[in-house]
């Protein structure tokens, strides 16, 4: 699968995206079963973006960014580009020009699991972006490598069309048939912990307001008076 | 020393924890010879926030927070809850909630040496945070650790009671019988510097106000006039 | 070549350098041929801060900054301070005093293969500072180094008087013989951007813009409609 | 899929399994487009060992591995073990007890995106093992993963039922259903790589041999005599 | 506590230390609740070594070894040189002529959260060693630290006169007072491992070997027979 | 300096390369002052070999070999090709058909700022190499580098014909010119070390050898009988 650009992808329901960028990374990544959440290292430029939409994926390859150039034409209104390279690289392969394209043509912004460089431009721009490093190294045109086919970015497989969630906190993917269910269960989880939340500003306990105590019993947790010294 | 929970701890003095908070880390770590500092991997979640409190430690293991609602109940005012783990992890052991149940119960601040989620919404609430990490990831409630034993946090034994001082710099552990004499250690290292800056800001070098030369010279340091290309 | 200090060095032009700095490190790096690039571990303290100077060397051991003091003296107004260290370390060589003291003579800023200290401090005088680390520890004055001598800091090689372009995309170094040269190649790629820039705001495609189309075409890249699943 | 046990898979043909182990690493991942290779931090235990089987998938959670055990049950007789884990955790989740069970049931060799430890021993039984680290760290059995699921590990997509290739290059996954392709290009390559052993061995240029002259020159390469200093 | 040397220090039954080398890392780790390992960034220079001793420690600094040689003197026979840095350092700090004089004065080897040099030397002298780095980098004499104070190294307390554990898997610190404790401990569990392995051998499963099965349930596992694809 | 190939190189004299070779990275790297090696991520493929040779150097870009191709043309006999890259890249850039040819051509060794692969087959062959990573992932030929040019290599600047000294302990790199110079102080420092090592193996001290007692002294190292606990 290299080589190819498939141009259309099935998209889950706008509603429905939405919903999920709402909810948020931590939310989303809890209501799929603590599935789904890209690795840590990869953090937003700028604070303060969360955003939702379909996937478009593109597969390059190190020190080479001739692939997004390509996925540009197919990404549609709503998407975010998904940036996987073959190998681990940091170098600078999505800078100003490209976020430029990008926001004229509607992306919500990018997940790469490169580099990006021009950092003072895009925040400047306020074009959401999230990346493993920034780099100002410059990148080649010159292998191939495929759009709209399923990768794997920053320890999570996305598959075009699958739902992109990115915040402060990371990047999750949700996919495109689970989307809805994992909207309604992160809906109900924002409810509970809305409840906990007025509980725990009150100074009540974990320990009490989730029914902790007779696990840690059972477990066999002993408590001691102290001081110990 | 596993499964144990010491409820009460000494702790040192409010004046002397409040003037190892103003110092700061780099202070505080000059002033008592070079040691007690968190490796510098730790990192504040947003930018300004200075405490000291007295450390309340928890034990937790890989992917595990159980510990951190345990210790949320023997936490006092002023304290700062030390969270060390069994094995290296980023997983997101605290967010919003913990946040929230610590404001509320009178903490000063978290340093944990794992992940924290929810950076976003901790960082509005001005919740003050060190960790090695964000990161989404849930944790589980499976198994039991310990609150207020000795802990290695971050490559610093840290012993319940032991002062936690925190800035844009880091993390710096002193030992609770230490506490008042590198407070004093720590005020007469401010004064001198406050004297250097003063010169310094006139345009002396520090070659002569630290009395360099000789030493340089005993060493056999030359200069020669240049430039050699 | 231990234990030197040269006290004079050659510089570029001023306006060279001034142009230099105002193009930035991405677009410096690109007009030398992708070359000159620090590794991307190096990263400003502050953000929003576009420097550019000849680079004043000085080669420090691990856990030791005495040359850094040695170096103030011989730095002119407008220089950089490159740091260099003969084994990885993170130790805080470089703090508000020597910001002071180096803001004081009249240097554009500081660029540290080591760690800094008094990020905050640093942050609110608004000194340019780019370094591979934050930590507070401390360092001590004991092992002779050298000053103005060719080093290699952070993956490029720096000789005295190169000139150092540093920003919110990392720090690049320009061969003082070729500044001119770079500044004229940059000036040119700048025109280049500035009218695809354009092109791309109104929502053409790269693929149109820069002629890619044929070149991917001969390398085999297949479109397929789709959706594939 | 959390919590499931999948008891049959589908497998490749036992002889093209053979024939890609015999390959080796580097010519079938070659061979399918340069796809498939985890990242090169997976590292057999011992040299020498070169495996192929069909994967059998666990996903474990950091520091436990429980869904270890659940896979020995439903492993066959030539099966590779693929251990991946929910979140970046090098505990020991594999030692010697496990490696005696995979032996006596007739596993090829395990794959752990986690630690192992006994590697004394695990080397001593010649039991085929990759993994990212030596950890003795004990591992909890508390938290269901699942069996037979597709899984990320180290990098790379792996279905049940994928043939896993390793050796001391690293571990290559071939999807099922590309077996039989990816062995018959693989042993192509490997006879034009006979050829080409022959003339190098002899002397002969690759810029020959692979007739790269003239794209070399087309790029614009320059020889110069020298030497330049 | 900088700059000082602690002549004597209690140490260990010389039966019991003999004990737990024969046990290993593993399973003095296990047997003492999973506590004491050292981080798995510690590898032995060679394989095979299995050794036990009381810890004699040295506080070094980054790129200096000064303490070792002052450590040397107060060494006794069957003690393990245990080397702390103050801050991340890979120096060589422990070559071949510091392994002669620590053979020649009855050492049973050393573990350096520092670098070592000699490999090939030092691995034919067959002397343990267990570091987190190989580097040829040679380190200065500058800077006091302190012998048998306690120290943090590789992420564990270790005291003066503990147990030293180090094979193959790595490193283990056993408390000098807990060490028959975990002595008994480790051999009762090497028993049970006995009982098991045999029945490991012979194709049984630990599912029913440890009794998982009915947690496994309770938990929720379901099982399906698929193939899913 | 980018796509030039420069076909003649001045090298060190033939005996003085061999006493380098002989003396072996760390003792070069102390006879020359401490400089001169590469990070310590650079390791042997395998075990056991000592070379040294005169640096043949290729600039190559992440994912890309051709410049080794390039490079091998150039060679001569008693060579070893120094292979640096424009950013961090573990990818298999040199493999067995590569090893052949530089054997064939009577190269020495490898070092290789990238990955190899391979592995089995090169250590077979007994071929020395070094580099940063063992990865089975293919590179192109598509992007101009250099040959002959400057470069730095793991941290270290190379020019072509610097004397290239790699063992188990690293790589090391002597500037041509001060191949004779570093020649002789390794032979003294040899001479020394024979002495020492004597004494170290009758039980001496370090401390009394080396008379290091007094300058502890003045620094003001303080012995207590002990035990403190």
């Amino acid at each position: 699968m290299n080589g190819i650009v498939v141009r259309n992808i099935r998209r889950a329901d706008a509603v429905i995206i939405e919903s999920l960028g709402r909810l948020g990374v931590a939310t989303v990544h809890e209501a799929q079963g603590r599935t789904g959440l890209m690795q840590p290292y990869m953090r937003p430029l700028w604070h303060g973006a969360r955003i939702a939409g379909s996937a478009v994926t593109a597969l390059c390859h190190p020190g080479d960014n001739w692939m997004i150039h390509v996925a540009v034409e197919v990404l549609g209104r709503g998407d975010v580009l998904v940036v996987a390279c073959s190998s681990e690289s940091t170098d600078g392969a999505f800078g100003e020009l490209l976020a430029t394209s990008l926001m004229a043509r509607g992306a919500e912004g990018v997940v790469l699991d490169m580099g990006c460089r021009d950092a003072h431009e895009i925040t400047a721009m306020q074009f959401p972006l999230w990346s493993r490093a920034i780099s100002a190294k410059g990148t080649v045109k010159a292998t191939l490598g495929s759009v709209n086919v399923p990768v794997v970015c920053a320890g999570v497989q996305v598959d075009p069309g699958d739902v992109v969630v990115a915040d402060d906190d990371g990047v999750a993917i949700v996919r495109r048939i689970d989307a809805e269910t994992v909207s309604k269960a992160g809906e109900e989880r924002e409810k509970k912990e809305a409840v906990s939340r007025v509980r725990l500003e009150k100074g009540e306990l974990g320990l009490d307001i989730y029914g902790m105590r007779s696990a840690l019993d059972d477990k066999g947790l002993k408590y001691v008076d102290g001081p110990l010294d």
